[in-house]
């Protein structure tokens, strides 16, 4: 099954205004997407916001079993939260340590991640191990099983797709790594989910967070968070409420038993609502399809820009995603993008992840240049890109 | 300045569809706020949600200071939240403590406030103390003064409108005694803003801690924190970010100095547009002459369900909010509840506060009948009181 570009794209009312290529910042949401929040919105001015809660009780309960679906998982493993950032750090903060333990991290780890990591390394002396790249710029799994081999490894945290070197990481292997080392593994897939299939048994990842704005299409601040189900119990959240505990003998509070224990009590109906909405419409069209055009639009445009003289084209990889970064000689990429963005071309402007991560774990700001990011999604053409690439020349 | 009832419920589509008296439950929009949220989502659909945030850059900055307007604050004081719980639970859970300390908290806190808070007891050996209630129900400041002088206070939480009883806690002069003691004084104003004016200077807290889909009229999903500009620096937020904090030193990092240390980067811009525009509608309106007017309707009600033989009412206090709570004889309250939602009269039903933090002390469900709550707003009508009367009659 293929995608129907002609009929998402009339699902699709933005592509009528710009030509989206920030799709890793956050995607165009489809009409069927907007109309969920936007009608749940209406529900709650016109009947109150409580009230349009219990109606929707039933859907509502259904986005768990949807991004369950989306991931291979169950759904009492699946928590919804606001930031794929929040997600992840609901499970990682709570994460039991001793001082000493290390935590090993890939080079293009998310720099969010690691400011987090370095608050928990220096609140119980834990170390930062950061695991070398590949000759591709991934995650280089040799020497990853090497420092799992060292021992005392109380977790491995991995980006799935860094948020601007085009590539893949080579997930499943870490999974399998850490799954023999008996080590938690935490996947951040803020950037792969939505642009391919996921499938947490195969990835063998115990943690792993998503967000909704992203290649899902789905609202801003909506988020959602796997732990699996024999690991919840050993996670106590950092933070509780009425909703993630009830009080329970003398000195004792009773958690949830399910990933919902890392929620809040209040939210946004509407948002959630709206994730489960995009999670079914990416289910409905097939992640394999879906990525399936995405690889050939980013392919596609690579092989053009590399084609131009003044373009050089950064990303790594064996198997790439649907980001796109480069730089064009003589202007920064800042310039690029105001440029682009006169001609209603949406890119955005990132510094490569692996110099930022350096400048968090050195404690500097990062001095190296940023590059332009032009990230494709299945609605985007060929027709766009030959746009973007006739601008550029 | 007294409130035009007839303008505002001209905008407010919800009173055509429903006599709405759960305003402490989460209240009718406003068409202006409703439009907001509904507008920027729409032009994040039109343009994508990273441009659409762009776009509204200077207005998303003025939340802030809308906020900070509402309650005496700075702007650099304020941080913006998805929920009330967790604007609380990010300062709370940042106090440095000392094992041994003590944390005094009022006998109607809410209930998930204790849950949070008896788990950072576990977690640091603290020792959690509730101050009496006076003979009108209010917190007893005196039993408060004299926990006060026995000393090692880490932390004063007090709920100011707590969600089942109708009364004002003394917030003022607690605030006072904490000053006096240098006692870090957390105010939870959820029930509070929105209906009635405050003022963090005269209220002499160091935090405060509101939501927006209460008395404030804003979206779901949507809150705020204040924290004393003094108080800061003290307060190392439990998570980190990228928008929270930047690498510095060699091990170190380097947190934001604004309340915005308190915020994770991702969120619903919409609700946030949402949440400032019903700020800016309660200045408008004035919210003394709110006060004025919920108090009125308040105590109307009040005096009418005191004349009915079958029906209790449990209210105290020597200030009263919006929150009228009572039972009726013969019924439980779900069955109230049920039968007035047939008639399109949205309450609701809870366990009266002190019962609740009982239970949480306890680590018992709590075993205290639950009440009716009819929580009125300005926009609500004598007539809409009067039919809630004649039902009940």
């Amino acid at each position: 099954m293929s995608i129907d570009v002609q009929a998402v794209r009339r699902e699709t009312r933005g592509v009528r205004n710009v030509t989206h290529l920030n799709n890793a910042g956050s995607s165009l949401m489809s009409r069927p997407v907007a109309e969920t929040v936007v009608g749940h919105l209406r529900r709650e001015e016109e009947i109150g916001g409580y009230e349009a809660a219990e109606e929707a009780a039933d859907r509502l309960d259904d986005v768990y079993s949807s991004v369950a679906r989306l991931i291979g998982a169950q759904a009492n493993e699946i928590a919804l939260a606001e930031s794929g950032s929040r997600a992840w750090g609901a499970a990682v903060y709570s994460l039991p340590v001793e001082p000493g333990a290390r935590l090993l991290i890939g080079r293009t780890e998310y720099s969010g991640n690691v400011i987090a990591l370095r608050q928990l390394a220096r609140r119980h002396g834990l170390q930062i191990v950061v695991v070398r790249d590949d000759p591709h710029g991934q995650v280089d799994v040799e020497h990853l099983q090497r420092e799992l081999e060292r021992g005392n490894v109380a977790m491995v945290a991995l980006t799935h797709v860094p948020m601007a070197n085009g590539l893949v990481n080579p997930a499943t292997q870490v999974g399998r790594l850490c799954r023999a080392a008996g080590v938690l593994f935490v996947l951040d897939a803020c950037q792969s989910v939505g642009q391919m299939p996921l499938d947490v048994e195969a990835l063998g990842c115990d943690v792993l967070a998503g967000t909704g704005r992203k290649f899902l299409r789905g609202p801003r601040g909506t988020a959602f968070l796997y732990v699996r189900a024999s690991v919840l119990e050993q996670l106590e959240p950092v933070m509780l409420d009425g909703h993630s505990a009830v009080p329970s003998g003398a000195n004792g509070l009773e958690i949830r038993g399910d990933a919902r224990r890392f929620e809040s009590w209040e939210t946004s109906v509407a948002g959630r609502l709206g994730l489960g909405r995009a999670v079914d419409y990416a289910l409905a069209l097939g992640l394999d399809a879906v990525q399936e055009r995405v690889a050939r639009l980013a392919e596609l445009l690579r092989n053009a820009l590399s084609a131009l003289p003044a373009v050089t084209v950064h990303d790594g990889g064996v198997i790439r995603s649907g980001i796109v970064t480069f730089s064009v000689r003589g202007s920064d990429a800042g310039t690029v993008r105001a440029k682009l963005a006169d001609h209603r071309i949406n890119v955005s402007v990132a510094p490569l992840p692996s110099s930022e991560v350096n400048a968090v774990l050195a404690g500097k700001p990062c001095a190296a240049p940023t590059v332009v990011r032009a990230s494709v999604h299945y609605y985007n053409t060929e027709a766009e890109i030959q746009r973007l690439v006739h601008l550029l020349r």
